[in-house]
């Protein structure tokens, strides 16, 4: 398991026999999705860290289109696009399913984290476009928040994390940069969304989660050197 | 089951227990996605018609986007999205799987619908912003042609058309209107698409696809008033 993010020069490491290998990116949101689902299914693997600025020569053979995240099955058998790696991770290790197993349950959190998308869009005009939107941030959030009123439970999934929790939960980790970043103005207000910031907290405490969190702190050091235009992708924290 | 499209001042339908309610329009390529599952897993349901230009008032009751397709299982209980209803009409009914059963075959049919997204985009692009564009419907299907190739079978799901056949077919069936619309420099060239042609002709002669087939130009007669700003939805053909 590499710390150090590979790059341009770098020779790809063999897979080991038995062991799901992840492409990965330490700051990645998308990637992050699938640490957490192979922890949280306690699915034998290892991880490799790509600069994805100066990629490695050989990233394209083992992803189309040069992205993280990226499973490799065994060598050269490889597949991409985080949600399609997560789904099936959860089809193929039956223990510890993710998804509900009622079809209706199952459909209605894909429709939850497809409405999700339009938050992480959102988010991401936010840092690097314009700040103005936030309160459509908000405006998005309002529906998670009836959502999870709506279940009474402190997760979306019941008593547990389920798969909804964690496709979502990598943009939640980071959701306080954009306070560090702009100032006091862009927290979350506490009133409107007691339930979403209680599951916010609750998530935090979870082993799962824990395995692969970051600090406020350190997401911010990553979100500066990359509005700087040198994201960097090795440093201590 | 009506076949006129229901309009704005109109009364929403009672279902009809036992049957699946498909909100549909008869030219929507995404709502043609899931009359394609409904017929080929044989499950009981009608359909309702609504005109998307006047809609009706009950819509947004069914559909909170105001959009079809959509599926009413029992009254007030409902679920929208093309690919999840179709994934969640899969996983109810097991009976007549349309994805494979194999979970990495599965997940590399889902990036494959994915992928179809750009070819589904840039076609829009050619029918209302700008032909330009053609070359690059014919690049993104190259991979597809390669993918047919690779398979060596006369369907992407082999011996018989699967969930990846039928998410992809409704562009295929209107893929001539362009040609119609624009003239013959906008056909798709035999001697490059070869496998993909004869996959068409083998998808237009299936009993299921059958069932919701129209010509090419009944498509191009609804795309020729949808492109003059006046969508004609009721009309003898």
């Amino acid at each position: 398991m590499s710390l150090k993010h590979l790059a341009t020069g770098s020779i790809a490491p063999p897979t080991v026999p038995g062991k799901i290998r992840l492409y990965s990116m330490k700051f990645c949101p998308y990637a992050q999705r699938i640490h957490l689902v192979l922890d949280a299914k306690h699915i034998p693997h290892d991880v490799v860290y790509i600069n994805l600025t100066n990629k490695p020569e050989w990233l394209l053979e083992k992803s189309p289109l040069g992205k993280v995240p990226v499973i490799e099955l065994e060598e050269g058998k490889t597949l991409y696009e985080s949600l399609v790696i997560a789904e099936y991770l959860d089809d193929a290790y039956p223990h510890n399913k993710l998804y509900p197993t009622d079809p209706l349950a199952k459909a209605k959190d894909k429709l939850l984290i497809g409405r999700f998308n339009s938050v992480i869009n959102t988010m991401y005009k936010l840092l690097y476009i314009n700040r103005d939107v936030f309160d459509e941030v908000l405006s998005e959030l309002e529906f998670f928040e009836r959502e999870l009123a709506s279940k009474g439970t402190p997760f979306f999934n019941g008593n547990s994390p389920g798969m909804l929790d964690f496709m979502i939960w990598p943009w939640w980790e980071r959701s306080d940069v954009i306070r560090v970043l702009y100032g006091d103005q862009f927290s979350i207000p506490r009133d409107k969304f007691k339930r979403l910031l209680k599951w916010r907290s609750a998530m935090k405490e979870n082993p799962v989660v824990q395995a692969s969190y970051l600090d406020t702190e350190v997401h911010a050091k990553y979100m500066r050197s990359r509005r700087a235009g040198t994201p960097q992708y090795d440093f201590n924290y």
